[in-house]
This record gives structure tokens, C-alpha cells and sequence, in this order.
């Protein structure tokens, strides 16, 4: 299990968390690792798991409406990413596809223990929280600007079309 | 103050937080209205307030690459409807202008005091930030859909010209 805490010390998610409540939570997590090709999350199922990416890497991959699919980014365990939070605030599905682009070690965390953990530990919870919520306003704002972009585009398409 | 904490039991996002903890929240917050045509937030500002939506409409305005504006989402107080939110998570710009279309009563509180509540009652704190978080996936799950919408409208254009 020292292994998962050493992992755990390395991503900015968990800056400014003591060394024995990390710990506790490096004891919640499970290590998971899979095969370059292999899908993490799949578009559409329903999960509850948060991804920490702490070897390979791996492609963001979206469906348009007629089925085709499209890589909307590409995550590497260089930069400490973390995927899949969002099943840790609600249960609905999952937004896009992750597939590991190279053979990937992640460690997971789901909402069960995810809730238990931030009840045990309301002040540690609360750095979690914001943590991952400033995650999803990043994301936000991003989705913002691509929606932005893409919709000047359509216009320009229209009036000189 | 006691209209104050009146009006916060009236909204979901606080719901399960006790009388005492609730009236201490009603403390950190100030009245404001707004009367029709004027701007409550603007696209581009700083600004470090949630605002919470006691009375009135407002609408949502976002501008194009080429200052057009359009209106991407009007709320009612009738929803007891939340905007800002971002502001509490980080400190970057306002993302869209809220301008009430009626007049309109809200109840503001700025991310030093939201801060200081949520560090002094983090059990509270919690619940706070996972409804503001809930919030946040449902505007990113809506941004994913819109995106989507957008982009296959323009592959359709590409393709038909």
C-alpha cells in the first residue's frame, strides 16, 4: 500500500494533505492498470470511479451524433491528469471514452469511498472538493471557449456558404 | 437578517444544513436588487460573488468572437436559481453577463466569506461544495451536449455546401 501513498505524493490534487490523511485515502484507492488499446471508461456507461493516471497515456474519445468518433484530448501520467471525476459528484454516465493509447497504471477511487473518506475528514474533504472543482471550471470554461469556436465557425460557414 | 435566512431555506442548494448553521451562513450574505436593463455581472470582469435568486428574471448573455451577443439561458426566481458559482471556486473572469431582464432581488456572498464559513463549519462545508459542484457537472454535461449540437451543425454544413 506504500506504494499507492508514494504515487498519491505526486499529484497537485493532494498538495497540502497531512501524511497520515493521505495515507488513509491512499487506503481507500486500488491500483488498476490496463493494456495499450484497452478502454478505461466507456462513453455512455454509468460509473462512479475516479481515474488517477500514474503511468502511459491515454486518449479523450468522443462520439458525434452519427457515431463517429473523435479524439478530444490526450492525457499523460507526466502531468499527474486525473479523469473520471465527475462520477465522484453525481451517477450519471460518462461523458466520453478513455482509452489507454499505451499500456497505463491508474489508481481508483470510487464515490463510496470517496464519501466516506470526506465525512471522516470534513476539513481534508473540503480541499478535495475545491480541488476537483476547480478541475470542472477549468473543463467549463474550456468547453466555453471550444463552443464559442465552434459556433463562430457555423456562422462563418453559413453567410459564405 | 432573519429575511435573509428565510429566503436561503427557500433554496435546495441548502438544504440539510441545521437553523443555527444556516442563520450563521445568512450572516456572511447582503441583500442586493437590480432593476430591469441593468447588468448584475459581466462577461469578462473579475468578480468573486455567487449571487442566489430571491426575486425576478434574468437573462444570460454571451458574446460572439465578433461582439455579437445572444442570449444562452434566462432564470427565474421562481426556481430559485444560483449564478456565479464559478467565482467561489476561482478567481478568473465572469464568463457570461447576467443582466435582469425584470427587476430583481438576489442574495450575495463572496468567496472570502464562503471561505470562512465553510473552513469554520467543514462538515457543512462539504455539503455546500458537492451542491455547487453538482451544479458545475450539470453545466459541463449541458456544455458537452451544446458543443455537440454545434459541431454536427456545422460537419452538416460543411457537407451540404
Amino acid at each position: 500500500m506504500s506504494g499507492v501513498y508514494e504515487q498519491l505524493t505526486q499529484f497537485p490534487l493532494f498538495s497540502g494533505i497531512s501524511e497520515s490523511e493521505l495515507k488513509e485515502l491512499a487506503g481507500e484507492m486500488s491500483l488498476k492498470s490496463f493494456d495499450a488499446g484497452n478502454d478505461i471508461i466507456r462513453e455512455g456507461d454509468t460509473g462512479e470511479e475516479m481515474y488517477l493516471l500514474t503511468a502511459g497515456t491515454v486518449d479523450v474519445i468522443k462520439k458525434t451524433m452519427f457515431g463517429d468518433s473523435y479524439v478530444c484530448a490526450t492525457l499523460d501520467s507526466d502531468k499527474h491528469c486525473v479523469f473520471g471525476e465527475m462520477a465522484l459528484i453525481d451517477s450519471d454516465v460518462r461523458s466520453a471514452t478513455v482509452r489507454a493509447k499505451t499500456s497505463c497504471s491508474t489508481l481508483v477511487i470510487d464515490k463510496c469511498a470517496f464519501d466516506r473518506y470526506i465525512n471522516a475528514h470534513p476539513s481534508t474533504g473540503i480541499v478535495l472538493l475545491k480541488l476537483i472543482s476547480i478541475n470542472l471550471v477549468r473543463n467549463l470554461r474550456e468547453e466555453n471557449n471550444n463552443l464559442e469556436l465552434v459556433y463562430q465557425a457555423l456562422i462563418d460557414e453559413i453567410e459564405n456558404s
